[in-house]
């Protein structure tokens, strides 16, 4: 007997119907004699409904509300899920992120799990439950609700997984796992049946959508083997494993594009010692997330200095621009958001050199101008003109050669 | 200065522009220097969406899932009545039913509360917020979820104001206060300035839909002053206030009919002692709630029993009512819902002689057969046949010279 976390995504909780074969498949499980532990996502669509009707209110609504607004969506799925499994004939109970006890900070709408308190849950699989745990959700130490921000549930899935130590954390989506590239875009791309935390991360916090980039951190520190697999099927998906378990690693495990990302550049900043703290310290007291930061080498005692925030923030972004610039001493910000940021990931480059040259040389060959790069251990990302996302994917994939197996 | 609880039903908060006209005058109560606690329901229309998708799973979902879907109900309203008092610079907090520390027995879909513990509303206040409370919900003991029932948003606005000891709970709707019938079916009837708790429970327990029964029952006990007023007008509504406040009691205060009840009669019970407790303590344990109950003098050893219940009662009420015949020795049971409770209620029947008489009497006039009569200090009620519902309420009303100023 085995304990299965398993996470359902909003299309998988899309409908009545699709609620239904979600509980046909939970119970199918429980009846191969394993413990379940559900964590469901709000019905697709449902998310973005309650938002609207915030935003509609106000241009800046209060983030505690937000979150108790939106909170309603995975409390609605839980119950439903629920319901249509007591159905089935299996006993199940729904639990909110307050009564599952998932603790978090105080960052309302994208806040942090400090601790799993599992005593509650435990309690209801020693009752013969299935339980059914709201992803996305927390309170904090005051008993706030908050939440994880887009795409939480994952995170949710694989912190309860950890706190039980559950033996894996399955992660049901509308695609059939990891894929060398996202196939919209890319033709020849291929399912990759393994994948290393560290890759994973990488692809994840470069926009593929399958996983939220925390909760691979969070299964990564503790070992927490995740399954990425399509609810629709019955199909094996992606393992998502320590390093030592993956396959054979290979120079580039994927390639993947960000649109997500906005260009801020800081002209004339004086070149003096804590300039860069007096810029990024009001950003993350803003909560605004930086990505990429360059910053070139001075002339006449100042620098440019470019960075990227995400989109999502970029209101915010503009709401301390002007003050920055000014407290700072620099001339001017400029914000551009018709940028993308694509990226090859793949443990073999930290033992494989060229890996990054062979990058600029596929992308100079079809005429496109690198504007800012990054680069890590396991990665190298590049910020081009928006127009050239899906044709940049295309040829760094092919021409890595990821749509021949690996 | 003073406490304002102020309860908006579905309709005041049925859409963005109401929430904000909601939000408008909660804002005006808070300018004139009063704190203002804020009780909500669910946009109108969304509980029954809720009933609705959990009913599609199943025909008798589980109570306790049902209670936790249709809590997000609250959920939604309270967030947005924040947003939009946040958006027009007041400062509010939402607090969910149990943020709030309202607790209940856990008899899920029907709670009933317990106790309020008020610190966590205080200290709200003394911060300067507007407190802004999801209704119809609480919690349990154990944490779970619980609903009040149906109305029950009225009931936690009066259980806030007993225990903040506000200077008065003020119930907001769609209707300009307490008639001395429903305005649709009687053109004579008139808005009530005050009435007392006594005539206003008898009202409500008859379904006059203008305030939940318990909320009635709470207010007398704590002797809360309510305000029942229009959330579409400035104009003053009806205060429901003890019986010394009210002025000169009149014979008859109001007529009102209530369609929700169903006829059950029991046939050739056995007529020994143990033979009632043996009817209701399973419809007690089913939670079916029983209203009228008649009895007639044995004949040959065995006496029919006629008993009302909720329409909403019914598929519980039949899916025991075999077992109950055969258990009690009794022939057989039927159960007919074409029925209608019309009743007149008024203090001044306690010291008036002769009003039940002349109930009788102008139904008789009309040809409406009366089939079961129960009374109780203040009030008589009289089944008829569902169709002469209508007619009824009119005679009584005109008989008893309602249309009349007071």
């Amino acid at each position: 007997m085995a304990l299965y976390v398993q996470k359902f995504g909003g299309t998988s909780v899309g409908s009545i119907d699709r609620i239904q074969n979600v509980a046909r498949r939970v119970a199918k499980t429980r009846e191969q004699g394993h413990d379940v532990i559900v964590v469901v996502s709000a019905m697709s669509g449902e998310t973005d409904r309650l938002l609207g009707l915030g935003r509609n209110l106000s241009g800046r609504p209060a983030e505690r509300e937000m979150d108790v607004l939106v909170a309603s969506g995975e409390q609605v799925s839980a119950a439903l899920t629920c319901i249509a499994l007591n159905e089935m004939g299996v006993k199940a109970i729904s639990l909110l992120g307050h009564q599952a006890r998932i603790e978090t900070d105080n960052v309302f709408t994208k806040a942090r799990i400090t601790r799993v308190d599992d005593q509650r849950v435990r309690k209801a699989l020693a009752d013969g439950c299935v339980v059914v745990v709201a992803g996305f959700q927390g309170m904090d130490s005051e008993g706030n609700i908050t939440t994880l921000g887009r795409g939480g549930s994952d995170t949710s899935a694989v912190a309860i997984a950890a706190a039980t130590r559950a033996d894996v954390c399955e992660i049901y989506t509308d695609v059939e796992g990891v894929f060398t590239a996202d196939p919209n875009v890319c033709p020849s791309a291929r399912k990759v049946d393994r994948i290393c935390y560290e890759e994973m991360l990488e692809l994840a916090a470069l926009g593929a959508k399958v996983l939220q980039i925390r909760s691979v951190e969070l299964a990564m520190k503790y070992a927490v083997p995740i399954h990425v697999r399509s609810t629709f099927s019955d199909a094996e998906g992606t393992m998502v494993t320590g390093e030592d378990e993956a396959l054979e690693s290979v120079v580039v495990a994927g390639v993947t594009s960000d649109k997500k990302a906005a260009k801020v550049t800081v002209r004339n900043v004086p070149d003096q010692p804590g300039v860069c703290a007096g810029i990024f310290e009001p950003l993350a007291e803003a909560n605004v997330t930086v990505d990429m930061i360059i910053q070139n080498v001075a002339t006449d005692g100042t620098t440019d200095l470019t960075f990227t925030v995400s989109r999502d923030d970029l209101t915010r972004m503009r709401d301390i621009a002007d003050d920055l610039v000014k407290r700072i001493g620099a001339s001017d910000v400029t914000i551009d958001d018709d940028v993308v940021k694509v990226s090859i990931v793949g443990l073999g480059m930290r033992s494989h050199a060229g890996v990054a040259a062979k990058m600029f040389r596929l992308l100079a060959d079809e005429g496109i101008n690198i504007e800012a790069i990054s680069t890590s251990e396991i990665k190298t990302s590049c910020l081009i003109r928006a127009k050239y996302a899906e044709l940049a994917v295309r040829v760094l994939h092919d021409g890595f050669g990821l749509g021949l197996a690996r």
